[in-house]
């Protein structure tokens, strides 16, 4: 199934062709953001004197951290409600876009008090326009919302249709502020989406012309657009394969590299994208004998070796420091088993890869 | 703006994967088709028992020709609502999905006696399965419908979001039975779609990855699926192809190709796609010093020159027969240059163009 229902607009300008769909969307919007992207990339700035020309008020909701968690969320929710806002705008990496999905329908649903939330729960939702100032999460074409859970400190969330967002604003621009590191996680974040589509065992013939060129948009644009940051050719690409990745994830899922890279992130404070990157070889060398002609093609088609990727792959500072003890490892295994992300695996992993996979970073 | 809003089941099995989805759109679908293709594509065989098992009555329309005409779509409705019918299921190639989509808007707006049926009086619709027997429409996931003014012999329709069909089932063994000149005839039509992606003034960055493996996809598959016609591998890259096409104009509408085609097939009968197809060389000629650029990063990407892409058209019986006198060029030139899809195109166009590019064809 190919299920893509935000309506994307994509390039300079976005805002402005988005502005008669955007304040259609209701008459008071929460703007849902972290500290200081939606500032530094200039995407606040455009949309202040869209709203004001369309005489709504707003109130903005800027306490959305990295990888946030319900707390906040229901927090926010909450704030949501008393502003009396009905309609949001998510301006941000993955983060403020994942937590305002969650807001949205804790509030349309009146979830306020609830303790376990599950998409049973969901009936229905606030319009959401997902404004991303980083190029790599695709949650602004996404129905995943990637929540952490602080009481067990495990990354989860949840995935419903109801989630996906009303529009997409994509605007590169918004990504010239990036600096280098947060340009090349977020990248290998999508590189990723990308590599897991394929990897997915909801894989599709009609994503493929999409993955080859997000692939091979992010292997000839992220030296230049980290050499040049305001090369808007190279930022304009990098955002294109990041979209392409969330196309692709809302349906085949993520794989085993994103439960690998959770527990990264939520013990040693990892950032997402470089916790996919640290695992990226050996999930695809795990992975490989059992989707060799896949990989095949697209290596064939991008006129590439594997061995051409992984050279490219060895050129960017893609480590962490992190001690991964035996004690880490086996606390652990059983939660990246019990993943979401595990139900698309196309072979089925023991406790023993994880192991082993886990060993070889150390 | 990119907007593709169709729940797109893809490759065998598709009817058996939509299937969950189907029956919840309503109680008793009315399954709209022409005399013969939806039985010996094998689809009506699939779906009846889906219906059956589901305890879903159902009424049959099965009178829509090719190129339908307002009369058989107002016939349409007035069956559909006579039959209580609350959904819709088409199977066929353009022309029945197109039909079906004027008849959903006819019952559900009540507008049966309406004389001028313009988009403005659409405001909801019924839900509307597209099952294509053919790959060349793309009408399964556009939100057009085509139809023919038998008073004034005007091949036009519209275009409303709400056309979209709520899920397009893409089976390529439906279109196994599919004799040659058919099968050449959508697959050109599929490939007009592709180019006029391209050619259109709305043609956007997010496409160019479908649009080029839609056409690779037709150059390399059409004459085996021709000369086999058993092929499912050919037959599969040629749905793919004509689900891009249609995925490509829902974005960026037709153009000059389209608007020269039509006269060609109101007064002369030639087929869709072979008008197309006709005029087909004439229009990249014109087109061509516009979007240079683009064309020619396509061929590049392809691997061809424009030459070969010529020398390719040239290898296909895509001739007809028929007077193009003086007389019917200048009475049509008017009806050209006002047909809905002069909008897209990147240059203005003359009457002299026209003209011109009519003669060329004597």
């Amino acid at each position: 199934m190919l299920y893509s229902p935000s309506r994307i607009f994509f390039g300079e300008n976005a805002l402005t062709k988005a502005e008669l769909y955007l304040i259609r969307l209701g008459t008071k919007p929460l703007i849902v953001t972290g500290k200081s992207s939606a500032k530094l990339s200039g995407a606040l700035d455009e949309l202040i004197p869209i709203l004001k020309k369309a005489e709504q008020d707003y109130a903005i909701f800027d306490r959305v951290q990295e990888n946030p968690s319900w707390d906040i969320v229901r927090e926010g929710a909450r704030f949501l409600k008393d502003a009396q806002c009905n309609y949001l705008i998510a301006i941000g990496g993955g983060s403020p876009i994942d937590a305002a999905k969650a807001m949205a329908l804790i509030t349309a649903n009146n979830l306020f008090e609830e303790e376990n939330l599950t998409p049973d729960k969901f009936s229905q939702t606030l319009p959401l326009v997902a404004i991303p100032t980083t190029a790599g999460t695709g949650s602004e074409v996404t129905q995943y919302s990637v929540l952490t859970d602080t009481s067990t400190g495990i990354k989860a969330g949840f995935g419903t249709e109801l989630a996906f967002p009303t529009l997409a604003i994509c605007n590169p621009r918004y990504t010239l502020s990036l600096n280098a590191t947060i340009t090349l996680h977020t990248a290998i974040d999508a590189f990723s989406h990308l590599l897991e589509g394929i990897f997915s065992n909801k894989r599709q013939l009609l994503l493929y012309p999409l993955i080859q060129a997000g692939i091979e948009a992010i292997m000839k644009n992220l030296e230049i657009a980290l050499n040049s940051p305001n090369n808007l050719q190279a930022r304009t690409k990098l955002m294109q394969a990041a979209l392409y990745g969330g196309i692709t994830i809302a349906q085949t899922g993520t794989t085993l590299q994103h439960s690998l890279g959770y527990p990264l992130t939520t013990h040693f404070g990892i950032s997402h994208g470089l916790s996919n990157a640290i695992v990226l070889r050996q999930v695809m060398e795990f992975y490989y004998p059992y989707i060799k002609e896949e990989l095949d093609i697209l290596f064939s088609n991008l006129d590439i070796t594997r061995e051409d990727f992984e050279n490219w792959l060895d050129r960017f500072p893609l480590k962490a420091e992190f001690d991964l003890s035996e004690e880490f490892i086996e606390s652990h295994i059983a939660e990246v088993l019990a993943s979401r992300n595990m139900a698309n695996t196309p072979i089925k992993v023991k406790e023993e890869d994880i192991r082993k996979i886990y060993k070889s970073l150390k």
